[in-house]
């Protein structure tokens, strides 16, 4: 505790990598919040001790099982979040960080985690770690900020991490990049209110969750279950073999979340068995190496000035039909490279 | 007539993009495979004759319909395309031209299209023009090539374009980016032997027909439609309102493939009221000029020498988790820089 309080006071001045990594691996909650804001942060002195940082962790990192939980806003994510957060901490002995992306929300807005004291238990919890999305900034640059966010709080001895998403934006592909294992909430009554799920995130989930499997809902719920059984058969394997799987349970009610759980520890058990645990571990990042090099490569081009006046001009162009969209294409990257 | 043929004397000497334009519009068959090589040559000299001629042609492109079709091997695709294509040419009085992406067939292994001889009759049908895929060229290459068909036909006069893809690969998200109705062919037995389809699939797809719905297999079809109405039920509708139809037919007899046309006309009348069938065009002409902009950066970047050398030694380091995939990035990136 000593050395802690000796960090924290050194925080007047500005720490460095290995100030913050000392307090990280002493499990220092207000050094860990403060890391990860250096790398949301756009200062390139605070990039450049955060890369520092999280080379640092990355030996440390790894150890944990990654979720992501996504559902479109109404579906109860947060009371899901805190329940199964609860469950893990204490039936589990679990230390539960929980992350959230979402580039859209704005704080004080009411959107996800924009407000901790929508999960009144995990926040004053010392085994669980809550962090709000950051409230700015392009997806992009949110989801590296959760990927290394992610190696902090492993590094930190977190060995759970839930990152929660909207559903309804394109952030759950990026997700599906940095977790292990997808898990989508529904509500009963299939139908309408789905249709604020984007088309393909069905496809991409490990696990659909029917939530508010509470009072007069509960016919309805274990009849969505069904349904969603039928119609997750009729679709393609996973290349890991693993049969995505349907459950119910009522967060608010703190009910069925073990089952819910025994689910995730099933497919753990499952890929770490057949390899593909680390197998997609190593293709995400291999993904992320790319990723990053492409969105670098594209930023280059698309914030150059000439590109830019010329885009607009050549975009309208090749929506009328007026000119091909690959001669458009060579025409802007030759101004590129003038 | 007589045009036509001074213009294939002419072709012993080489044909000017003008020549091509003229001998595509007066409906010369020749001309137009020529000039659909030519868009596929990888010769410099071609291209530029290629390119000016998609500019010639592409005032006269666009008032097709332009259809996906795309399923696992075996579901019967050629057999299937064959009665579509001769209802619509026989019944609809349609001119039909049938284009294959495929970038890992090649010739003479009977794989789709490589063989036009499993399309008898609209092989010798003059208001048909089949095209088999390139046999070889990445898929981007493929993909490209197979849209500059696509306009090069449309100029020819071909009111119906069939585009094949082999339901397997990622082709479909391409293809899904150049046409206006995407159909899935299937087999009723649902389950393993849709294993071969890749996920994601069936949730692009406008319509999902059950093929080979003859013999003792008319049951098991009449099932299988039901359960995939059940379950494309519960999946989030498509941004352009269509809900994903279900139909069976057999090709093999040529039974329901009226019924099956009917739903591509509903769609189209559909998606051209709402207005989504021309945003969508628009859409794709976007995605085309981007993706191919984007295409072109990374290929500089991931065939610079330094680049290769670096990427090998990183990759390997990423994948055990030595280095995180931004800090790689970055050093990649500053090498390619250099």
């Amino acid at each position: 505790m000593k050395n802690i309080n000796k960090i924290k006071l050194k925080q007047k001045k500005s720490l460095s990598a290995n100030d913050y990594f000392d307090g990280i691996k002493k499990g220092n909650r207000a050094i860990l919040s403060k890391a990860i804001t250096l790398t949301e942060s756009s200062n390139l002195k605070h990039q450049k001790i955060a890369e520092e940082l999280i080379e640092l962790c990355l030996p440390y990192s790894g150890n944990s099982v990654r979720i992501g939980v996504t559902g479109v806003p109404g579906v109860g994510k947060s009371t899901f979040i805190e329940a199964l957060g609860s469950y893990l901490i204490d039936q589990k002995s679990k230390k539960v960080a929980v992350l959230a992306i979402d580039p859209s929300s704005k704080k004080n807005q009411g959107s996800i985690l924009g407000d901790k004291t929508r999960m009144n238990k995990l926040s004053v919890n010392e085994n669980a770690f809550i962090r709000p999305s950051p409230s700015s900034g392009t997806l992009g640059g949110v989801a590296k900020a959760t990927r290394e966010t992610t190696v902090l709080c492993e590094a930190a001895g977190y060995d759970t991490i839930l990152i929660e998403t909207v559903g309804v934006g394109q952030s759950e592909i990026e997700v599906k990049s940095m977790v292990d294992f997808f898990l989508l909430l529904m509500l009963a009554g299939a139908g309408d209110e789905l249709q604020g799920i984007k088309r393909g995130i069905m496809e991409i989930a490990d696990a659909v969750i029917i939530n508010k499997a509470d009072h007069d809902n509960i016919n309805n719920a274990k009849m969505a279950v069904r349904e969603y059984k039928n119609a997750l058969h009729l679709f393609p394997a996973n290349s890991n073999e693993w049969i995505p799987k349907v459950e119910l349970c009522s967060a608010i009610e703190d009910k069925n979340i073990d089952n819910v759980w025994a689910i995730v520890e099933s497919f753990i058990n499952q890929t770490k068995l057949n390899n593909s645990f680390i197998e997609n571990r190593k293709g995400q990042a291999k993904f992320w190496l790319e990723h990053t090099i492409n969105s670098s490569l594209m930023n280059q081009f698309y914030n150059d000035d000439k590109v830019k006046e010329l885009l607009i001009k050549l975009e309208a162009n090749v929506s009328e039909g007026k000119i091909s969209p690959f001669k458009a294409a060579k025409e802007l990257l030759s101004t590129f490279k003038s």
